[in-house]
């Protein structure tokens, strides 16, 4: 009963099946084979338009050479308080951008509102060489508390950056649970909306190490290449992971096992708000649960063989505790998770 | 006929295989899982010694980070002038180790000597704020020219370093193939002569994406954790680069796949060093022959089918190629390439 | 009536008469003069201790070049949210520290309160290397509010900082309004309380162009010089900048000077405080007087001629103004403004 | 007798009245005052053209910006093996630039040729993305050498830069006295020529502590005055800077101190050429005399009161030695030193 983190679970078989199914004979490397020329005609297809796609291993790699492309050494990212790149990836925006800041913003279940934008930007002088430039907004999507900003929110915020001069970038580590959720088109949950680039991922929801940065408009591309290749992000057997990003978009993959991990999520959080005691904190709407339970319950569950992070300290005899599902968290687990957390 | 490198074979089927077996079930993310603590011991057992093990998706991340870790942004890196890092990864050991500079010295087959680098010393005052300082001097095992050094070479440099106070990185991209060539035991070919930190290629000879930092002297280490993660490269599923480096190890499967390609090497050159007007440039000792062919030669080659790389424009009817066998070369490739250049 | 900054006044005719003084002959360049060395001698009597002083150009770099002295990289530092690394320095911090990221707090008169911090480092686990890693704390005296920590308040911020391993930072731009404010010796204002390293100003207060960065802690200072060699920042006629802090100390000239800008603005602050409408917004501790003033009296001031900062835009008939006073402030402007406020 | 460099010397009392005379008043700072608005109308018509110019207090500071300006992160710039960005700066364009490299080539008397800028260009592939792209050739204007590019050689390797994409940068810690040994207007020895950028610097020639750097397109500025600013190089009250660089422009003084510079190394020269042993090394075009002397005669010299730098440790009882002449260095200082050494 793993819920620690989408991470946790391996690869799916058809993915993996890709990469033996890659393995033939000697092709050109960096980039330059067959495969990855394939996948790039395949994301213009999935986005409905032509998109400049580049692969790489990890989602901290996507989002700093993405917003390092976006933004200056002396420009900002605004970015909620809870972002991924704010808390989890030990500074690498800061490290790929040369040193751009994240300025952070607090909000309700791990949005932005555009109001508190505005705020934020008002800190800060365009122009004024003392201060610091805004040069882009980033969000999650779906959030780091499990929610999901619906088309009109991110429509709202695009409009108040493309104001200021902004560009938009989009952390889409669950890219697809979000997709997934809102039942609209990749083009409507990004370009369309105003998303500049996103970090597409696809490993946290069944490839074994592979995202892509994704840009909508090719003038942004600019030193893209030369910073991945200088991160050490350009693997030479690219076909690896231009395959599984092949086989994660073939048959809707990625969808159905997102709507999977969702479903999986709305049944334990539906079982789990009738509990007593037990208080589900952000509306359920991707692959995560974040609820307040009795601390004999979370004892409980981890004496069944349960595993999940506390997400803060126990207060007042409860603990908020965060339950993840992925592609491939069995049934019987959520099964016997709700049955043990019953009691 | 592919010989214009080594990465443009794909994954050994073995190694292939022990991704599939590491898929099964949820386990710990970033490198907590048992596989990468299985690594850790076998790389003790390989190494006869404790050793710090960082698995990594590229030879660029590797040299990196190693030198980054290992040398101050104020701090100089002697090197040949055909190192990799100086020719081949666009400034990635500058981006990682914030400004750090590149020193660059001639040398015979792509060696390092010893005389060079004391000479290279003298133009830097150690503790003069004016000078960058030297602190580290890399060689690449094999070198780039195909060549390996010998065992008491390297322990001459390792001398000189020690005395200056500089640590010896070894890029050994192709380490297998000096392994194989000088049929010593990897610890006699790193740590005994002087070597402090290790960048061990696999990709090259048979894994699909993983490479490893290896560092003999834990104290070394010491920030290369965050590093590792605010460049992205710590991936999440850390199984599936532990498991393909397991994979690499296990029967000699490593040195196995480099003998071969050292041999298919020895069969190229010797073939073609008989030719009228055909001179091989380097000893061939590891898996690259480097080869003065008549222009017509190369024409003819490359119309039969033959991919290689001319390593410089041709000059007086004749061109410098590269020639590069991998662990998968297939010996009819070796045979028909010989066939067509005799002609 | 220029109460815009204390920057906007040039030097003390004492500080320039020795410049003239210190430019007979030829000296040794880059700090190896006599001058630089009396000044270090001078420095420790200042603090009752040894001290390592580097004299530089700005406060800018006086504090970029100090915290990348004290954080790695990966590190973060804590700081109030109006601070002058935060708002005013376009990211030194992060360009001199290669991409370490400041962590905002925010806090009552422009004070770093210490339950604050600890709350902030809750966020942070030690060790974890997904997270930024907080490394020291910067606070400002006197603060952006013109207000001034009292000795405990710091030695309570030091004993948080000591037992979480944090170093300590005290941007000293104002540090002389602050100790003549306080009363006290600078050794009780600086490293008796805990205080690492110091930025110590001069530059507001009547020098031309110099400020020093002060190490308490030898240790502490490792690689600063190349830091300030590699920066630009080791200037080669160092006696001129060493010159202007020898006289910047001389007979109590830092501490006559702070005082008589301390009372200018207490002066103001008294007189503006009984007029109706206007409101004293921080406690009136070192040179600067923040009010909130009726619209129509900011601009009648602005009519006669007088110059300040909005420091917030009009709310309600009334905006938020600075007014800072410097060394060299006439009492007639002084006066002239109190009789305009007036009316 | 300091003959060790021209900024040994302090400052010429023009300059340091000049300084007196902006000290009056309050104006505003960080370059917003009047006399740096003077300053940059008097440089236009200085050089002929409208120029951007920013004050800044070293050469270091003027090299880094400068060319991290026309530089990105994987660029490279050339340069000769001798330059002081090379050697005297502990890695500032790297560290400004972020990475960017420093590829050297030899030259005779310090001095770039084009063709061997041209077979270093041959290394590089353009748009290749494992290959650092050269951006700029930076050239030292007089040379570390004590020669002087003639127009015409410069203007060849411009227009070998211009074929090749590149921006020529020159660093001009001595333009004064390259253009007093030339004869030539500043337009002529710049942008006439194709220079797009220039370290313009006045410390050396009798400035306290100025420097600027002036760029001939205006299009190259972009991020230059954040950079100024985040590095701690916007100085708070500029116009101390701007007076100096103003009184150095005034009445020719930079040229008549540059000529007389030159002067005195040509007596210097033509005393020492004739001595039995002594050999000058390279051509005396401005205020450095480079010469082989018998070890004999350095002792002497010494032991009579003479400092200056040995440039190479004693071959065959001779040495090498660099004497630098300033704006400032006596008549009786050269005849002392004369005498001695002609022993």
């Amino acid at each position: 009963m793993n819920f620690t983190s989408d991470n946790a679970y391996g690869a799916a078989p058809e993915i993996l099946d890709s990469i033996t199914r890659a393995n033939s004979g000697a092709v050109a490397s960096y980039g330059s084979d067959g495969i990855t020329a394939t996948l790039g005609k395949r994301m213009n297809e999935i986005f409905g338009r032509e998109v400049a796609v580049f692969p790489v291993v990890s989602g901290t790699a996507a989002n700093g050479l993405a917003l390092a492309t976006l933004v200056p050494p002396h420009g900002a990212v605004l970015c909620h308080t809870d972002a991924h790149i704010v808390v989890d990836e030990c500074g690498a925006v800061e490290f790929f951008s040369h040193g751009a800041r994240l300025v952070t913003i607090e909000g309700r279940d791990g949005k932005l509102a555009v109001d508190r934008i505005a705020r934020a930007l008002e800190r800060f002088r365009t122009g004024f060489v003392h201060h610091s430039q805004p040069t882009a907004v980033s969000l999650t999507q779906t959030t780091e508390c499990g929610t999901c900003y619906r088309l009109e929110e991110i429509a709202a915020i695009s409009a108040l950056a493309r104001n200021h001069g902004l560009k938009l970038h989009m952390d889409g580590a669950r890219f697809a649970n979000a997709v997934a959720h809102l039942g609209c088109s990749p083009a409507e949950a990004t370009w369309r909306i105003g998303v500049d680039a996103l970090s597409f991922g696809a490993t946290k929801n069944g490839a074994l190490c592979a995202e892509a940065v994704v840009f909508f408009d090719p003038e942004s591309v600019r030193d893209f290449e030369y910073r991945r290749k200088k991160s050490g992000h350009l693997v030479s057997k690219m076909r690896f992971l231009s395959a599984q990003l092949l086989s994660y978009l073939e048959n809707d993959r990625w969808l159905v096992s997102a709507r999977r991990a969702n479903a999986q999520a709305t049944r334990l959080a539906r079982a789990l708000e009738v509990i007593r005691d037990v208080e589900i904190v952000h509306p359920v709407e991707a692959n995560a649960v974040f609820a307040h339970v009795p601390d004999a319950m979370a004892t409980r569950l981890r004496a069944a063989g349960a595993q999940f992070y506390d997400w803060a300290p126990s207060v007042g005899g409860r603990t908020l505790i965060r339950l993840v599902c992925a592609f491939a968290t069995p049934d019987e687990d959520i099964m016997r998770f709700i049955a043990t957390a019953q009691g």
